[in-house]
């Protein structure tokens, strides 16, 4: 299981989708030797970079740099940085301006900055002339290791998050483990809690590998580029077996049934809670609830726990600023996630660390007593 | 070449694209039917209508007391009609209302209308929880030999018709004969246009056929089914060669690149120009082309320029009310057409009727010469 290596030290991912296939590069240098990567696999094509105007500011000028020395022509269209940018309004603002500077359907649409900008700049190389060229630059950890890897593209609707959207694989991943040093503390933090998802969903080996490396993770060099390569590679896995999420994908969404529910009591207001801060929390509580129901060893909900709480991370609803309200609040937000088949609820539940598995009949009265617990701890 | 008959007397043509093949069915009564058909091939999916004032003032009454019939929840969407409701404000509009109903990843999205309705319906379909059911019920002639088959949907964009959208296939199209009785003679001749479209691609039987038979497809009943059913035929089975459009489906766009640029000179005003009015001229300029350029027999420019006329059509840019301006005009909106590649000039051309061709390598400078001639016409 060592990642395969190309000759500039880069490691290789390679996503298997039939004729959709693709690799994610992950490495020291990408968007430095952008241009010569680009040239060399996507010979004549021109590229509109789509960056928020935090990334833009930070890593556009090396990224033109390296595509002008390249001979590639390219436009940079810049949106605000946040997740408000995955609305209607900017997409189409986005898709006018590629049309404006007459991009061809040949030509590439290329994602610099987190998950954000991944899942809108997706988006649109997906209806630009029904499907243009794409290729993800992810800068943060959570887009470098989630949001880049498995083609889902979007923006939020007033109805929920991520509900607008098209499943449309890049040609190419680019991920620059160097440019993870300008993203803030919490935001690396935040997708570390991916990582170690990873590790909690079906790879115990991993987690416990994350146990005594973490520190070099969040530090950079090799062990960051180990821990995203394998979290790649556990992605791209689940993603070649089910493309479209109509099974096992769903694997993927441990503790987001609990940690939308968060983001949306919070109202998606970053300074209280980021994605990946309520997926940490979620995770503690697909843990803790799985022991409740007596199918995992409470051990493990400790366990998982005290790695998060080592980083940084929280685990309890009392750590989120300003509380998230009651139960009921709670059970309503769970109710308009996108992941409710029918009626019954789903979650993502443990057997043990690495041993997560799909609930699709999850009894609510057992939920919502379990949330007034939770809402009780200190 | 019998069409499939099922029990109920209807044309059944199967559109064959591996796991996203589907059926279309054509015949009488299909409205008063679709409850009934639904409920046997979707069992429990809600559905969201989406149509036009004007056709849902007319049919949706019909297809709604069917629905209710078989015990399916449904809801009724209406935009404004014309082309203008393809943008982006409408879009969202309707994206909105199929979420705000609460529709599911497999409920249904129905269209209900001509080539507005599917292409926008269509569109909103695969965007909505990146993709939900789809089924077209086609109220135009062109809408049920053209713009329902195929999987193209879409909106336009001010720098062109049709620029963004989605390949995304149905999972049935229900082609109801009858309700063309109730579309005005203009669309009717429209809609025609593309019949003839496909007897001059590569059949030259059909147009001989239509040649004879053009007045019973105007007046309904069995003439009018076998014309629908071989267009659909037709177009099936070059959607099935090339289902993105990379090869052989350009030839589909025979009298397109003239009939764009006749739409955008008439500034896509239906009151001067529809459609099919711009396909038609454009397919005889498209012959009357090829016969100067010595590649077609400057008779069959006549002959089917005369079948044209014989229903009503126009075939001449005398005929547009107003004017289309001049050369240059008509050269920009040309270039501007998305169907030009690279810089070279893309026309279907024709070596005789039913022996048209993809021309890759045109010379401008012979378009500008030959719409000189054009405009010198009377
Ligand atoms: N498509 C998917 O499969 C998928 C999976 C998970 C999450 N997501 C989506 O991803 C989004 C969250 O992604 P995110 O956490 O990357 O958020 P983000 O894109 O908002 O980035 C977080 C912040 O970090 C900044 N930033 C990013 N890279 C930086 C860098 N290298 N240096 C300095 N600042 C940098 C951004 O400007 C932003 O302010 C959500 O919208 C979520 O829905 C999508
Ligand atoms: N997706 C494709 O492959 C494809 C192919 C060709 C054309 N198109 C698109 O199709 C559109 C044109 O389609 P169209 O010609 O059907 O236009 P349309 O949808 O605007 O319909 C024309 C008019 O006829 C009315 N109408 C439709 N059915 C009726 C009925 N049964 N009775 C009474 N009135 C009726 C409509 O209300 C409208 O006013 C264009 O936007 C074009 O881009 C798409």
């Amino acid at each position: 299981m060592t990642p395969a290596a190309d000759p500039q030290g880069l490691t290789r991912v390679p996503v298997a989708l039939a004729e959709r296939s693709y690799d994610i590069l992950i490495g020291s240098g990408l968007v430095r030797g952008a241009g010569a990567t680009l040239a060399e696999r996507f010979p004549g094509r021109a590229v509109a970079i789509v960056t928020d105007a935090h990334v833009g500011e930070i890593h556009g000028p090396a990224l033109e740099a390296s595509l002008s020395g390249a001979g590639i022509r390219h436009h940079r269209i810049t949106v605000a940085p946040g997740e408000a940018t995955k609305r209607f309004a900017v997409l189409e603002e986005v898709v006018d301006q590629i049309l404006a500077h007459r991009l061809e359907r040949g030509d590439i649409v290329l994602a610099l900055g987190g998950g954000v900008v991944g899942d809108l700049a997706g988006f649109a190389a997906a209806i630009v002339r029904r499907g243009m060229g794409f290729v993800q630059m992810p800068t943060s950890l959570l887009a470098q290791v989630d949001s880049s890897v498995g083609g889902k593209t979007g923006i939020n609707s007033r109805h929920g998050k991520n509900l607008i959207g098209a499943f449309y694989q890049p040609g190419l991943v680019l991920a620059d483990t160097d440019v993870l040093d300008t993203l803030s503390t919490r935001e690396f933090r935040a997708g570390y809690a991916e990582v170690a998802k990873y590790g909690l969903i079906d790879d115990p080996g991993f987690f416990a590998w994350l146990e005594t490396n973490w520190r070099g993770v969040f530090q950079g060099g090799r062990d960051r580029v180990h821990a995203i390569a394998t979290s790649c590679r556990a992605k791209a896995a689940v993603v070649a077996r089910d493309e479209t999420e109509t099974g096992d994908r769903a694997l993927l969404n441990l503790g987001h049934t609990f940690g939308h529910a968060l983001e949306a009591a919070t109202a998606y207001d970053g300074a209280r809670l980021v994605h990946g801060e309520g997926v940490a929390i979620g995770m503690c509580q697909a843990f803790r609830f799985s022991a409740k129901l007596g199918l995992c060893a409470p051990m493990d909900a400790v366990r998982m726990a005290n790695h998060l709480k080592a980083v940084g991370l929280p685990t309890e609803l009392s750590e989120i600023p300003g509380g998230v309200g009651d139960v009921d609040r709670l059970m309503a937000a769970i109710g308009q996630d996108k992941k409710v088949a029918r009626g019954k609820l789903t979650f993502i539940l443990a057997r043990g660390i690495g041993e997560s598995f799909i609930a699709r009949d999850v009894d609510p009265a057992a939920v919502r007593e379990f949330l007034a617990e939770e809402l009780a701890r200190d």
